[in-house]
C-alpha cells in the first residue's frame, strides 16, 4: 500500500515511464479505469508536475528506476513511452538489472519493428517479456481510447490484455479496439503499415479537396459541406469528418481567412510511411498509393524550388470546362473510395506477405476490426474488410472480395474520368493515378514485362521463362560461338 | 617474370578475383590492353579453365590466396569479382594478412553503397585503399569496354586510373567511360542509381510497346519498325535500339513465333532499383518514376494472381478509338522522351541530395559523360545533361535546363493525351503517370499539402507553418483550456 498526497494506493499494477504527453495521457487514461499506475520520468520534475496536476488520481511517482521497478506488483507490467531509437534502448538497459524473470516490458513508442524483433530476441534470453505495441489515436486517443497493436510472447499479453482492454478504444459493438497481433515485431509492423495507410487516406482527401478547389473552383464553404455529405456515405471515417471540420474553421491569428488558406503546403512526416514503403520494396509487395504518398509529402516540402519552378514550367491552358459540377463532385466521391480500396488491398497485400516472410500468423479481419475506433484510420468501411476476411481467410487480395469487386465494377469509371481530366488539367493526383493504375496491372492477364525480360536477357544474359513450357531459357541474341 | 605455358610474361600489374562470366571478360579486357593479369578464384578448375581456353593471353593464374598476391607488383591492385555481400567480405578477410599498405583492393561487384563506406573505412586503417567500383554493361561491356564507377580514395584511384581508362568504353570523342566518382561508397551509389534508371527506361519502353500493341493494335513488326525510326530521334538510346532488335526475332524453341510473344510477362530484378528507390525515400527525395518502375516488376511477378484476377476483374468497354494512329504513335514517342527526362531529372535530385548527405561532392555532368558509352542506358541524350550541368553546376533540377525546359513546353501535351488514354482504355502506364504527376507536382507554387499538415496537426499537434509569416503553429482545434 502506497500513501502519496493523502490517498491510500494499492501497490501499482503497472508502471509509465515517460511523462510526455503521449506517456502522461496513457497513464491518466489507464488509472481512470481503477488501476494504480507508477510514473517515472528522466527529468523528475515532469513527474513531479503530472502528479501535482492531478492531485487526486492514483498515481505513484519514483525518481529513480530502482524506486520505480520496485514500487510495482510482480509480475511487473511497465510501458515504456520514451522517444525510439537509442532512447529506448538505454532505458531498457536501465532497467534490466532491476527485472526478475517473468516481467513485462511493453514499448508503446513509435518503433522500427526490426529493433522490435531484435529486443524481444535479446530480453527473451533473460526471461524478460518484451511487447512491442503500436499506439494510435494520438494525443486524445491515448487519454480517452487508443487503437493498441501489440506484439510479442503471447503469455506476456495474457498478462496485460485486461489492462489493454480495458483503456483501448472500443468499437460500436463493445468490442475493445486492442488484440494479440503476433510474436515480436508484428505489433510494430502493423501499425506501422497502418500509419501507411493513413498517409494514403490524407493524400487521397487532399487530392479531392485540390480537385474540387482548384479544377471545380469551389470555395472552401462548398468543399466543408461536400466532405460533410460524403462523410454520410461510405467515406464515413475520422479522417473525412476532421478534413470537414478543418474546412469551417477561421485562422485564429487575426487573419479572417479560412485557417486552410494560411496553412502553409509542406507536409512533415515521422518515417512510418517511409519505413512502409521501404519494407514493401524489401517484401517484393507493390505498394504504389502509400509511397506515392509519402513522395507527395517530400515534393511539398521543397516549396521554394516549388515557387520557382512555377516560373519557369508552364502548365496546359484549359478552356472552361465542359462537364457538370455537381456530377463530378460524385465522381471525385466515387474515385476517392475506389482509391481508398485499392491502397487498403496493397497494405493488406503487404501484411500478407509480412506475415508469411517473418511468420507472424497474422489475422487480417481481426486488424481491420481494432482500427475500426480510436485510430486514425478509423471508418465505417473497415466492417467490409473484417467481413471479406471472415467469409475467407484465403482472400489473397481485397479487391477479390464481392464487395469490393462490386465497388470496383461501379466506381472504376469514375476514377478513370477524374484522373484523365486531373492529368489533363496539369493537377497532380499521384493517388488517384497510382489506384488505376495498380487496379489495371492487378487485373492484367498480360503485362509488356515480357519486353523487359527479354531486354534483360539480352544484355545481362538473365534467362527468360516461356509461356508454351516450363524452364528457364536463354536467347541467342549475338549468335555467339 | 613468369613462364606460363611457355609465354613470357611481366609480374602482373593487376589482379582479378572471381573467375564467373564478370571477373573473366573483365580479366580479359585488362589483358587484351597489354598487361599482365593475375587470375584467382575459389575453385580452381574455374581458372585452370579460363587460362586453358586462353593460351595465348598474358593470364597468371595463383591457387592460393598468398601466391595470388605475392604474384602482383606493388603497390598490389585487385579487383574483386565476387559475389556482394558476406562472398566478398570474406574474400578480403582472407586477402588482408597478405596485403601491404598502399595496396588497392577494388570491389567491381553488384555491392551496396553502405557495405562499400564500411569497408571503405575499415580497410582504411590498415592504410589498405578500397574502392567500390560500379560496372556497367553486362559481360558484353565488361569484355570490350564497360563504363566504370569508382569511389574510394582519389590517391588509390590515381593508381589504377592508367588501367581503368584503357578498358573502359570511349565515347564518341574519345573520352574514357570512367572518372573518379568520389570517396568511399559514392560509385557504387552512383551505380545503383544509374541502374535505377535504367529500370526507368525499360519501364517506359514497355508502356510504350502496350501501348502500340494493345491500343493501337499494331503488330510486332510495326513495333519493331517504329522503335528503329524512334532510335534515329532524340531517343537514340542502346535500350532502344535492342527492343528494335529484340522485336524482330522470331523464337528459337521451335515455335515461328516472335520471342517476345513466348517470353512470359514476369520481369526479374536483381535488387539495385529497389535500394536506389529505398535510398530515396531515405534521404527525402521524390522518385516516383523508379520506384513504380520497381513496383511494376513486381506486380508481373505475381503472374497467378494477375490471371486469376483477370477472370474477375472487369475494365472499360472501349469502343473504336477516335484517333489518328500515326498521329498517336508520334504522341508515345514524345511521352517516351518526356517521361525519361523526368525520370533521369528525379535520379539526379537523388544524386545531389546524396551528395550532400554524404559529402561526396559529386560532378554530375560528368556522371552522363561517363553513361554516354559501356553502359546499358547509354544514349545520345545524355550528352544534354552533361550541356546543362556544364553550363550551370548549381542546376538545382534537370528540367529548368532551357534544353529540357523546352521538351517539357512541346511535349507535356502529348504525354497527358497518352496517359488519359492509357488510363480510359483501362491499360496502365505507371511510367508515364508518375512523370506528368511528378511534373504537375514540382512546378505547382502550391500543392495540397496544406490539407495534410492541418490534418496533422488536428490529431497530432504536429504544428503547421503559415504563408502569411515565420514560425510554427497550433491551431486550438478543440478549444480546450
Amino acid at each position: 500500500m502506497n500513501n502519496v498526497g493523502g490517498l491510500i494506493m494499492d501497490k501499482p499494477q503497472i508502471g509509465v515511464i515517460g511523462m510526455a504527453v503521449m506517456g502522461k495521457n496513457l497513464a491518466l487514461n489507464i488509472e481512470s479505469r481503477g488501476y494504480t499506475v507508477a510514473l517515472y520520468n528522466r527529468t523528475g520534475s515532469k513527474t513531479e508536475k503530472v502528479v501535482a496536476d492531478h492531485p487526486d488520481k492514483h498515481l505513484v511517482p519514483s525518481y529513480s528506476i530502482k524506486d520505480f521497478v520496485n514500487s510495482l506488483e510482480t509480475p511487473r507490467r511497465i510501458i515504456i513511452m520514451v522517444k525510439a531509437g537509442a532512447p529506448t534502448d538505454g532505458m531498457i538497459k536501465q532497467l534490466l538489472p532491476h527485472l526478475t524473470k517473468g516481467d513485462v516490458l511493453i514499448d508503446g513508442g513509435n518503433t522500427f519493428f526490426e529493433d522490435t524483433v531484435r529486443r524481444n530476441a535479446e530480453l527473451d534470453q533473460s526471461g524478460i517479456n518484451f511487447i512491442g505495441m503500436g499506439v494510435s489515436g494520438g494525443e486524445k486517443g491515448a487519454l480517452e481510447g487508443p487503437s493498441l497493436m501489440p506484439g510479442g510472447q503471447k503469455a506476456a499479453y495474457d498478462l496485460v490484455a485486461p489492462i489493454l482492454e480495458k483503456i483501448s478504444a472500443k468499437a460500436e459493438d463493445g468490442t475493445p479496439c486492442v488484440t494479440y497481433i503476433g510474436p515480436d515485431g508484428a505489433g510494430h509492423y502493423v501499425k506501422m503499415v497502418h500509419n501507411g495507410i493513413e498517409y494514403g487516406d490524407m493524400e487521397l482527401i487532399s487530392e479531392s479537396y485540390n480537385l474540387l478547389r482548384n479544377v471545380l473552383k469551389l470555395n472552401v464553404e462548398e468543399i466543408a459541406d461536400i466532405f460533410k455529405e460524403w462523410n454520410k456515405s461510405e467515406l464515413d471515417s475520422y479522417l473525412m469528418s476532421i478534413t470537414a471540420d478543418i474546412l469551417t474553421r477561421k485562422d485564429d491569428e487575426g487573419t479572417d481567412r479560412p485557417i486552410v488558406d494560411v496553412i502553409l503546403d509542406r507536409a512533415g512526416n515521422k518515417g512510418t510511411g517511409k519505413w512502409s514503403s521501404q519494407s514493401a520494396l524489401e517484401l517484393g509487395v507493390p505498394q504504389s498509393l502509400i509511397t506515392e504518398s509519402v513522395y507527395a509529402r517530400y515534393i511539398s516540402a521543397l516549396k521554394d524550388e516549388r515557387v520557382a519552378a512555377n516560373k519557369v514550367l508552364g502548365g496546359p491552358k484549359l478552356s472552361e470546362l465542359n462537364i457538370d459540377k455537381k456530377e463530378f463532385v460524385e465522381k471525385i466521391r466515387q474515385a476517392l473510395y475506389f482509391s481508398k480500396i485499392m491502397s487498403y488491398a496493397q497494405g493488406f497485400e503487404q501484411l500478407r506477405v509480412a506475415s508469411e516472410h517473418y511468420d507472424w500468423n497474422l489475422k487480417y479481419g481481426d486488424l481491420a476490426m481494432i482500427w475500426r475506433e480510436g485510430c486514425i484510420i478509423r471508418a465505417q468501411f473497415l466492417q467490409k474488410i473484417t467481413d471479406a476476411f471472415n467469409k475467407d481467410k484465403a482472400l489473397s487480395n481485397l479487391m477479390l472480395d464481392p464487395y469490393f469487386k462490386d465497388i470496383t465494377d461501379k466506381y472504376q469509371a469514375a476514377v478513370r474520368d477524374v484522373a484523365a481530366l486531373a492529368i489533363k488539367a496539369g493537377v497532380a493526383v499521384p493517388g488517384f493515378t497510382a489506384a488505376i493504375t495498380y487496379f489495371d496491372q492487378y487485373r492484367s492477364e498480360v503485362l509488356p514485362a515480357n519486353i523487359i525480360q527479354a531486354q534483360r536477357d539480352y544484355f545481362g544474359a538473365h534467362t527468360y521463362e516461356r509461356t508454351d513450357k516450363e524452364g528457364t531459357y536463354h536467347y541467342e541474341w549475338y549468335h555467339e560461338e
